[in-house]
């Protein structure tokens, strides 16, 4: 079942070794069929090189497995939480890439210093609160996709479509698998740029307007960007 | 029309990938035929590997489109006006490559700390002013263009073919499309280097003596840099 | 003899280089057969590319050569200690990588600020101090050794399987040799994160309810990582 | 003529590519026939990938074309003073590499932090001063030879093959072309390794009984790393 989400999932893991934002088994990829009330997940601690479609994991809302021979990542309640928070999206992506990662160390947010970060996320990408003992010691995976969540209580998920959580790593998401792998994409080239501007300079965001305006060159019904779409 | 030079920006376009100067979708370049009025640029928000010479946008100096079924980069004002106020340059490329944007996100210049940038700029690779609010919010592009011209004020486009737009990122240029890849390419290494200096020690530029010896033994009537060129 | 173990070591050796981890001959890989109380190590000088499992050097656990018509690496007296320290490890690895040297250099622990950091070394990756004059000038590589398992005379060397040694570089162990190497990768990334932590703020470490969460899911009994093993 | 020296000194130029010390045409390699007088050197601001054999210039100690249609690097006549200061050595290798630039633009000497640097240089990689307006109008790339040589009248350049000019980029000697750009790879290596150590924290030398150890475990009489070599 499910088999062109599991291509697409398995494809979208395969992107996060290319794209550089994971070694080993760093990092996993997830998609939701809403129709069907279906998750398709890495399998935990698998090798990307020696993944296959079959491998892909599919569980229901509740993270009970429906199909595959394999036990799920160890994220998978991130996972699931994240698509009962924020009902637009359609896949999440988690790594621990390297520059997202240290911001989420020092406990800071990557702030929006230039177009490059405005064209894709519209504010900074916030880094989390760190979690209590009590959430660390129970639920700690669904917690982790809680904290996330409060963390945009105030905040459009779809306009900011990525989180650092302290002390951990990047969580990015989207319309589907590979958006969401493009998003995490962006966001570790954003913190890495954000890291050379911060150690070269305490420099301020860019304006608002400057924001708004790199962020709605590329977003929303007003948009010049690119080419225009069938629809 | 305009084969060969379409090839040429295609080109060009590809070497940015080739130079690590861009991931997706984030730069652009094009080349004019000043004879005949006509500028040819990157399509919108086209994958480097999908493009072929086909897909070049032709357009006339006020950005009409002549040729091409695709939409131009957003950026092309900002390409027009630089061919505009620079009459002596034939090709401009436009990126967010990681330490030249460092820069331009800190906004400040990128200083001649050494040899390496003083064989191929002759003094600071200038960062603009950031632009207003009512320079973002009618004709962006356009002011984009005309603050980079406007920082060239005093000083010769030729001798430093290249700018960083506060905020934002590297504009470079130079005689045709090709030497506009290689100023970009060089500025973003001086970048990396000046970046170094200033986070090991509050160096000053190289010395101005210095700095004319090595610019002009590649420029100019007296170079002694490479081969005997055909006249 | 032990060709098995020769082609590991063998293999173990070049994934150094593939990982990054060395350049030219900086680095060496050994494994422990104790059942017959033999150590296969790397040859010493001899370039990766060029070396076959005939090259490596078996000698017995005082040192001296038991197979193989080359010298063996000049560091096998540092090996030969923390296999007679650490009873329970297979595989030893020595490197001079990048960040994790840079944090020998600097004579600092590599704090776990992070939960990479927690799902594989249960606590700081620890700095030696520094040799002693007469430390040094006799038997230094022993000595080497010696400093390192006096680092962990109150430490679990299974639960942190990595030393940084002041002034020179990382060490890192396993159950074997593949593992060792896994654990060396896995230390540099880390460094390279906490470089880019402590450059960016004066940030504390996890807290140790988030350092147990993440290294008690992966390792001992009730880990819930990866897939179930055979037994 | 000397047509194995010629390919010697074409591969070690190609190889400051492979070992990512320069891009485009910013480095040179030569060696010298000591017996005949002659020197064969990379011709000027022509790529590495279209090089052959055939382009190398041969000079005399003097400068003077021997052989070969091309011009000879600008750089020639540091490489000719460094030969006659240098009488031990074999060839010379001149680059921008990125880290060592930086501690040149820096006005900084790399410091042998660690054991990685010990093992190559017996002591810092000294930073010369800079030139003098007189010294860089007239005879410029001549007194950049002279100011090496200056900077290495109380210390053995063969114990410490390589030196890094003020504001400008990195030289590496050795006793043939090929341990040039090995000396000069390790440099860049061990700068990088340095400006690490000092961005984390304002750190020693490491102790001379160490600097001692490293290095004459590699070089001199005594030595005990690599393989007996036939003499």
């Amino acid at each position: 079942m499910l088999e062109e989400l599991k291509k697409q999932v398995l494809a979208a893991n395969k992107q996060l070794v290319t794209n550089k934002l994971v070694i080993y088994t760093w990092g996993n990829v997830s998609a939701i069929d809403r129709s069907r009330g279906l998750v398709v997940i890495k399998p935990s601690g698998v090798s990307y090189d020696d993944m296959s479609a079959e491998d892909m994991v599919v569980v229901d809302t509740d993270g009970n497995i429906v199909e595959g021979d394999k036990r799920p990542s160890v994220d998978l309640p991130t996972h699931l939480q994240l698509y009962r928070s924020f009902e637009g999206i359609g896949g999440v992506v988690h790594t621990h890439s390297t520059f997202a990662t240290a911001f989420a160390q020092a406990g800071l947010d990557i702030q929006p210093f230039g177009t490059t970060h405005a064209d894709y996320f519209f504010g900074a990408i916030p880094c989390t609160r760190k979690l209590t003992r009590d959430e660390v010691e129970n639920d700690y995976e669904l917690n982790t996709g809680r904290v996330i969540a409060e963390t945009f209580a105030n905040k459009n998920y779809l306009d900011v479509p990525a989180a650092i959580v302290g002390g951990h790593g990047l969580f990015a998401w989207g319309q589907d698998a590979p958006t969401a792998v493009y998003n995490a994409t962006v966001a570790e080239r954003c913190a890495e740029m954000a890291y050379l501007t911060c150690t070269l300079k305490d420099a301020p965001p860019i304006d608002d307007y400057m924001l708004e305006k790199h962020y709605l060159r590329k977003h929303g019904k007003n948009a010049t960007y690119g080419q225009v779409k069938d629809k």
